[in-house]
Protein backbone atom coordinates (compact mmCIF):
# COMPACT_ATOMS: atom_id res chain seq x y z
CA UNK A 1 0.00 0.00 0.00
CA UNK A 2 1.43 3.59 -1.13
CA UNK A 3 -0.15 6.18 1.25
CA UNK A 4 -1.13 9.75 -0.07
CA UNK A 5 2.25 11.24 0.96
CA UNK A 6 3.96 8.80 -0.56
CA UNK A 7 2.04 9.74 -3.93
CA UNK A 8 2.42 13.28 -3.82
CA UNK A 9 5.91 12.97 -3.21
CA UNK A 10 6.76 11.11 -5.99
CA UNK A 11 4.45 13.64 -7.84
CA UNK A 12 6.06 16.41 -7.10
CA UNK A 13 9.26 14.80 -7.68
CA UNK A 14 8.21 13.97 -11.18
CA UNK A 15 7.40 18.34 -11.36
CA UNK A 16 10.83 18.49 -10.31
CA UNK A 17 12.12 16.51 -12.85
CA UNK A 18 9.95 18.07 -15.73
CA UNK A 19 11.09 21.45 -14.80
CA UNK A 20 14.41 20.53 -14.30
CA UNK A 21 14.57 18.96 -17.72
CA UNK A 22 12.89 22.30 -19.40
CA UNK A 23 15.46 24.58 -17.32
CA UNK A 24 18.00 22.48 -19.30
CA UNK A 25 16.77 22.06 -22.76
CA UNK A 26 16.23 18.19 -22.98
CA UNK A 27 13.08 17.57 -24.44
CA UNK A 28 13.39 13.85 -24.14
CA UNK A 29 13.78 14.15 -20.52
CA UNK A 30 10.83 16.02 -20.51
CA UNK A 31 8.67 13.92 -22.54
CA UNK A 32 10.43 11.08 -20.51
CA UNK A 33 8.14 12.10 -17.56
CA UNK A 34 4.96 11.20 -19.32
CA UNK A 35 3.51 7.60 -19.86
CA UNK A 36 4.04 5.86 -22.85
CA UNK A 37 0.32 6.97 -23.85
CA UNK A 38 -0.11 10.43 -22.82
CA UNK A 39 -1.55 13.32 -23.92
CA UNK A 40 -0.88 17.04 -23.77
CA UNK A 41 -3.81 19.46 -24.27
CA UNK A 42 -1.59 22.48 -24.86
CA UNK A 43 -3.42 25.73 -24.89
CA UNK A 44 -4.40 27.33 -28.84
CA UNK A 45 -3.77 23.66 -30.64
CA UNK A 46 -4.59 20.58 -30.28
CA UNK A 47 -4.26 17.54 -28.59
CA UNK A 48 -0.43 16.03 -28.81
CA UNK A 49 -0.68 12.21 -28.21
CA UNK A 50 2.45 9.91 -27.41
CA UNK A 51 5.73 10.67 -26.10
CA UNK A 52 7.56 11.30 -29.95
CA UNK A 53 4.81 14.03 -30.28
CA UNK A 54 5.38 14.97 -26.84
CA UNK A 55 8.74 15.59 -27.07
CA UNK A 56 8.15 17.37 -30.58
CA UNK A 57 5.99 20.29 -28.74
CA UNK A 58 8.38 20.36 -26.34
CA UNK A 59 11.29 20.88 -28.31
CA UNK A 60 9.42 23.63 -30.05
CA UNK A 61 8.63 25.29 -26.28
CA UNK A 62 12.82 25.35 -25.67
CA UNK A 63 13.25 26.71 -29.26
CA UNK A 64 10.67 29.81 -28.92
CA UNK A 65 12.77 30.85 -25.74
CA UNK A 66 11.37 28.51 -22.96
CA UNK A 67 13.72 28.85 -20.11
CA UNK A 68 11.65 27.36 -17.10
CA UNK A 69 8.58 26.07 -16.21
CA UNK A 70 8.28 25.54 -12.65
CA UNK A 71 5.43 24.04 -10.99
CA UNK A 72 4.07 24.50 -7.23
CA UNK A 73 1.86 21.17 -6.45
CA UNK A 74 -1.82 22.14 -5.07
CA UNK A 75 -3.44 18.92 -4.51
CA UNK A 76 -2.83 15.11 -5.37
CA UNK A 77 -5.36 12.76 -4.63
CA UNK A 78 -4.43 8.85 -5.33
CA UNK A 79 -6.42 6.03 -6.12
CA UNK A 80 -4.77 3.10 -7.24
CA UNK A 81 -2.11 3.49 -9.64
CA UNK A 82 -3.73 6.44 -10.50
CA UNK A 83 -3.89 9.83 -8.85
CA UNK A 84 -5.11 13.69 -10.03
CA UNK A 85 -2.48 16.64 -9.25
CA UNK A 86 -3.80 20.62 -9.35
CA UNK A 87 -1.45 22.92 -9.36
CA UNK A 88 0.11 26.22 -10.61
CA UNK A 89 3.07 27.14 -12.90
CA UNK A 90 4.63 29.78 -14.31
CA UNK A 91 6.54 29.75 -17.87
CA UNK A 92 10.23 31.84 -17.86
CA UNK A 93 12.23 33.23 -20.62
CA UNK A 94 15.62 34.99 -20.80
CA UNK A 95 16.27 36.82 -17.76
CA UNK A 96 13.83 34.92 -15.43
CA UNK A 97 11.15 37.31 -17.60
CA UNK A 98 7.69 35.45 -17.00
CA UNK A 99 6.30 34.96 -19.92
CA UNK A 100 2.87 32.98 -18.71
CA UNK A 101 1.09 31.67 -15.64
CA UNK A 102 -1.39 29.65 -14.66
CA UNK A 103 -3.04 26.49 -13.18
CA UNK A 104 -2.83 23.51 -14.28
CA UNK A 105 -4.58 19.30 -14.01
CA UNK A 106 -1.98 16.37 -14.69
CA UNK A 107 -3.53 12.66 -14.02
CA UNK A 108 -1.00 10.82 -12.98
CA UNK A 109 -0.15 6.97 -13.37
CA UNK A 110 2.17 4.51 -12.05
CA UNK A 111 3.84 3.19 -15.27
CA UNK A 112 6.38 0.21 -14.72
CA UNK A 113 6.42 1.06 -10.73
CA UNK A 114 7.29 5.24 -11.24
CA UNK A 115 4.36 7.84 -11.64
CA UNK A 116 4.48 9.53 -14.94
CA UNK A 117 2.12 12.56 -16.33
CA UNK A 118 -0.35 10.78 -18.12
CA UNK A 119 -2.74 13.63 -18.81
CA UNK A 120 -1.52 17.48 -19.13
CA UNK A 121 -4.00 20.62 -19.89
CA UNK A 122 -3.38 23.60 -18.26
CA UNK A 123 -4.57 27.68 -18.76
CA UNK A 124 -3.18 30.74 -18.60
CA UNK A 125 -4.04 33.28 -15.65
CA UNK A 126 -2.85 36.52 -17.93
CA UNK A 127 -5.76 38.49 -20.02
CA UNK A 128 -6.26 37.15 -23.22
CA UNK A 129 -3.95 39.32 -25.95
CA UNK A 130 -5.70 41.86 -27.10
CA UNK A 131 -7.94 41.43 -30.69
CA UNK A 132 -7.51 44.04 -32.91
CA UNK B 1 -19.20 -2.38 -7.39
CA UNK B 2 -20.17 -0.34 -9.53
CA UNK B 3 -18.40 -0.88 -13.62
CA UNK B 4 -16.33 1.34 -15.95
CA UNK B 5 -19.01 1.60 -18.28
CA UNK B 6 -21.76 2.32 -15.86
CA UNK B 7 -19.38 5.47 -14.73
CA UNK B 8 -19.32 6.42 -18.15
CA UNK B 9 -22.70 6.32 -18.78
CA UNK B 10 -23.47 7.87 -15.52
CA UNK B 11 -20.08 10.79 -16.67
CA UNK B 12 -22.23 11.30 -20.20
CA UNK B 13 -25.57 11.97 -18.48
CA UNK B 14 -23.74 15.03 -15.83
CA UNK B 15 -22.64 16.48 -19.15
CA UNK B 16 -26.08 16.44 -20.67
CA UNK B 17 -27.47 18.22 -17.66
CA UNK B 18 -24.43 20.45 -17.70
CA UNK B 19 -25.52 21.35 -21.18
CA UNK B 20 -29.09 21.34 -20.86
CA UNK B 21 -28.92 23.81 -17.97
CA UNK B 22 -26.63 26.39 -19.85
CA UNK B 23 -29.04 26.17 -23.22
CA UNK B 24 -31.91 27.18 -20.44
CA UNK B 25 -29.69 29.96 -18.90
CA UNK B 26 -30.13 28.31 -15.43
CA UNK B 27 -26.63 28.77 -14.02
CA UNK B 28 -27.72 26.94 -10.53
CA UNK B 29 -28.59 24.25 -12.46
CA UNK B 30 -25.14 24.29 -14.35
CA UNK B 31 -23.24 24.95 -10.33
CA UNK B 32 -25.56 21.70 -9.23
CA UNK B 33 -24.23 19.46 -11.66
CA UNK B 34 -20.50 20.49 -9.50
CA UNK B 35 -19.31 18.63 -6.08
CA UNK B 36 -19.96 20.92 -3.23
CA UNK B 37 -16.46 21.81 -3.06
CA UNK B 38 -15.69 22.02 -6.60
CA UNK B 39 -13.39 24.06 -8.68
CA UNK B 40 -12.98 25.62 -11.78
CA UNK B 41 -9.93 26.69 -13.32
CA UNK B 42 -11.63 28.96 -16.47
CA UNK B 43 -8.83 30.87 -19.13
CA UNK B 44 -7.62 33.82 -18.21
CA UNK B 45 -8.74 34.37 -14.74
CA UNK B 46 -8.08 32.64 -11.52
CA UNK B 47 -9.59 29.88 -9.93
CA UNK B 48 -13.07 29.64 -9.03
CA UNK B 49 -13.80 27.69 -5.48
CA UNK B 50 -17.15 26.56 -4.37
CA UNK B 51 -21.10 25.86 -5.70
CA UNK B 52 -21.24 29.82 -5.55
CA UNK B 53 -18.84 30.91 -7.35
CA UNK B 54 -19.28 28.55 -9.72
CA UNK B 55 -22.69 29.54 -10.12
CA UNK B 56 -21.37 33.15 -10.62
CA UNK B 57 -19.20 32.24 -13.32
CA UNK B 58 -21.51 30.47 -15.30
CA UNK B 59 -24.28 33.53 -15.01
CA UNK B 60 -21.72 35.71 -16.28
CA UNK B 61 -21.31 33.29 -19.20
CA UNK B 62 -24.97 33.46 -19.80
CA UNK B 63 -25.40 37.51 -19.09
CA UNK B 64 -22.11 37.38 -22.10
CA UNK B 65 -24.32 35.51 -24.58
CA UNK B 66 -23.25 32.02 -24.12
CA UNK B 67 -26.13 29.68 -25.62
CA UNK B 68 -24.59 26.36 -25.37
CA UNK B 69 -21.87 24.08 -24.18
CA UNK B 70 -22.01 20.80 -25.86
CA UNK B 71 -19.65 18.18 -24.66
CA UNK B 72 -18.03 14.90 -26.28
CA UNK B 73 -16.87 12.96 -23.17
CA UNK B 74 -13.70 10.70 -25.26
CA UNK B 75 -12.62 8.81 -22.57
CA UNK B 76 -13.87 7.71 -18.67
CA UNK B 77 -11.76 5.69 -16.40
CA UNK B 78 -13.13 5.30 -12.69
CA UNK B 79 -10.86 4.21 -9.44
CA UNK B 80 -13.77 3.95 -6.60
CA UNK B 81 -15.64 7.33 -5.99
CA UNK B 82 -13.18 9.18 -8.03
CA UNK B 83 -13.08 9.31 -11.59
CA UNK B 84 -11.18 11.69 -15.04
CA UNK B 85 -12.83 12.48 -18.19
CA UNK B 86 -11.24 13.80 -21.50
CA UNK B 87 -13.46 15.18 -23.24
CA UNK B 88 -13.93 17.76 -26.27
CA UNK B 89 -16.61 21.44 -26.07
CA UNK B 90 -17.76 23.77 -28.50
CA UNK B 91 -19.36 27.40 -27.11
CA UNK B 92 -22.46 28.68 -29.04
CA UNK B 93 -23.96 31.57 -29.20
CA UNK B 94 -27.09 33.24 -31.11
CA UNK B 95 -27.98 31.46 -33.87
CA UNK B 96 -25.61 28.47 -33.11
CA UNK B 97 -22.54 30.49 -33.41
CA UNK B 98 -19.47 28.87 -32.78
CA UNK B 99 -18.09 31.39 -30.59
CA UNK B 100 -15.17 28.70 -29.08
CA UNK B 101 -14.10 24.77 -29.52
CA UNK B 102 -11.43 22.96 -27.54
CA UNK B 103 -10.76 20.27 -24.89
CA UNK B 104 -11.08 19.51 -21.04
CA UNK B 105 -10.19 17.16 -18.43
CA UNK B 106 -12.86 16.96 -15.75
CA UNK B 107 -12.13 15.15 -12.36
CA UNK B 108 -15.42 13.83 -11.01
CA UNK B 109 -16.46 12.03 -7.73
CA UNK B 110 -19.43 10.58 -6.35
CA UNK B 111 -21.09 12.84 -3.97
CA UNK B 112 -24.32 11.69 -1.65
CA UNK B 113 -24.17 8.71 -4.52
CA UNK B 114 -24.31 11.35 -7.46
CA UNK B 115 -21.49 11.88 -9.88
CA UNK B 116 -20.46 15.37 -9.86
CA UNK B 117 -17.27 17.65 -11.32
CA UNK B 118 -15.12 18.12 -9.06
CA UNK B 119 -12.58 19.38 -10.53
CA UNK B 120 -13.04 20.99 -14.56
CA UNK B 121 -10.11 22.70 -16.60
CA UNK B 122 -10.35 23.41 -20.37
CA UNK B 123 -8.43 25.42 -22.90
CA UNK B 124 -9.21 26.33 -26.81
CA UNK B 125 -8.00 24.72 -30.09
CA UNK B 126 -8.75 28.31 -31.69
CA UNK B 127 -5.16 30.18 -32.36
CA UNK B 128 -5.31 32.96 -29.89
CA UNK B 129 -6.50 36.50 -30.96
CA UNK B 130 -3.55 38.58 -32.59
CA UNK B 131 -2.32 40.96 -30.39
CA UNK B 132 -1.82 44.54 -31.59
Amino acid sequence: MTSQSDVRAAVEAGGRDFSAAIARGDAAAVAAVYTSAAQVFPPNQDIVTGRAAIQQFYQGLIRAGVKGVPLTTREVEAQGDTAYEVGTYRVTGDGNKVLDSGKYVVVWKREDGKWKMHRDIWNSNLPPPKPQ
